[in-house]
């Protein structure tokens, strides 16, 4: 089968690998594209042009392919991102006001968390995250604590992937990332200092809908030198209970 | 060719007829999601098994399909969108306060302005658009004023398509389209009174970015009886004005 581009992937997984190419990336020329989706340029160029075709993908005056208005359209009907994020909006806004640096909001997928909105202060500490960004869970605030609240199977996955230790501080033993999260469900907060950015810490809280489940996590990403300040675990603990009580959360008791 | 569900199109354009089957939908049964992407039910099945196995659709517990967080993190590369929304969020923002209505944002796409944002006050009146719809550019405010700066091929196109009168206001023939087109041109502002809602007025201003081109459009949707208060003609004209100063544009003489 050599030289005809069949690598034994359905013409879906090769149409799905040209989509994925586009991960952290703006924009790419037709032989980065195939470069990136390991295809054979011939079978890239047929099929980036079926993207094309669909309006997936645009074709810059550059020559550059760009992701196209027709997958942000379809994006947008994703419902779990789009509803946390408009009931969330206003609370992420107060959040930032009171901090003045980065703001999240994310979600677990899989041994991931994706960041559905990012807010940040003109000063901001230097952070990898974006929106639409998937990091791992134990390397970063929201992530810990969606872990923490994560069925243990998902514990249980994500030592076996091998956790990667970024910064000295990252967590990456059983005993110690047990001990965090245990920590989390505990306080219901998770303070994490340079563990995936140096420079940085982190205050993060779980977000609850109407059944009590953890469904999503708020924080502040912060310069080092201001750990000290009270602001950051009020206004995060604050954020995540409004937005909570939003989605028709009440603490039992009340 | 009869039974295998090959009907001239590519299996490109199958696995994108199962995403258009969920514009203007939140979630699709299988079958749904057949009829509406016109194929028999073993080919939806297969493709529709491929679109889950990467992660582009979800299935839910009630065996529904949705649009997965896949497309959501794809879509939100979509340069245009995010950066406009990004810029323009404070400006709207300040609009949904002067106003208490409906606030968008929209670009053309084709034929279509399509709705990159849109904030709602509590009390706004009932419309159709929503965050990602597309609408025709005749019949809307945003429509309007991004038809009025278009190349004058598109207003071809718009005449040629043959626009639907969706209310007795609604603009369609040549004529008086040209006029309002040129009124628009001359006094930087669109009104628009129940053109494409019952019971709704619009005022609709064009962005423009540092090159002096119109790449968005501005509007308030807002219950008749408050067609008279100045606000929205005024607020709509400074949200316009203060995107386009955030996008590099400098009106001459300033």
């Amino acid at each position: 089968m050599a030289g005809g581009g069949s690598d034994g992937r359905s013409v879906a997984e090769k149409l799905f690998a040209i989509a994925d190419a586009f991960q952290g990336r703006e924009d790419l020329s037709l032989s980065e594209i195939a470069a990136r989706a390991n295809l054979p340029l011939s079978t890239a160029h047929r099929l980036v042009a079926e993207w094309v075709e669909w309006g997936g993908l645009v074709r810059g005056e550059d020559g550059r392919y760009r992701v196209g208005m027709r997958v942000w359209r379809l994006g947008v009907r994703q419902p779990t991102a789009m509803r946390l994020r408009r009931i969330a909006m206003p609370y992420l806004e107060d959040l930032l006001e009171a901090t003045t640096e980065h703001v999240h909001l994310a979600v677990r997928d899989g041994l991931g968390a994706i960041y559905l909105e990012r807010l940040s202060g003109a000063d901001a500490v230097s952070v990898i995250s974006d929106v639409g960004s998937r990091l791992p869970l134990h390397a970063t605030g929201v992530g810990l604590v969606l872990l923490a609240h994560a069925p243990s199977e998902v514990f249980d996955e994500v030592l076996a992937s091998q956790p990667r230790r970024y910064l000295p501080n990252t967590l990456t033993e059983e005993r110690e990332l047990r001990r965090r999260l245990a920590e989390i469900r505990s306080f219901g907060i998770s303070t994490s200092l340079e563990e995936l950015t140096r420079g940085a810490f982190s205050v993060a809280a779980p977000v609850r809908d109407a059944t009590g489940e953890v469904v999503a996590a708020v924080s502040v990403i912060a310069h080092v030198e201001r750990v000290g300040e009270p602001q950051f675990a009020l206004g995060v603990r604050m954020a995540a209970r409004g937005i909570s009580s939003a989605l028709g959360y009440r603490p039992a008791g009340e």
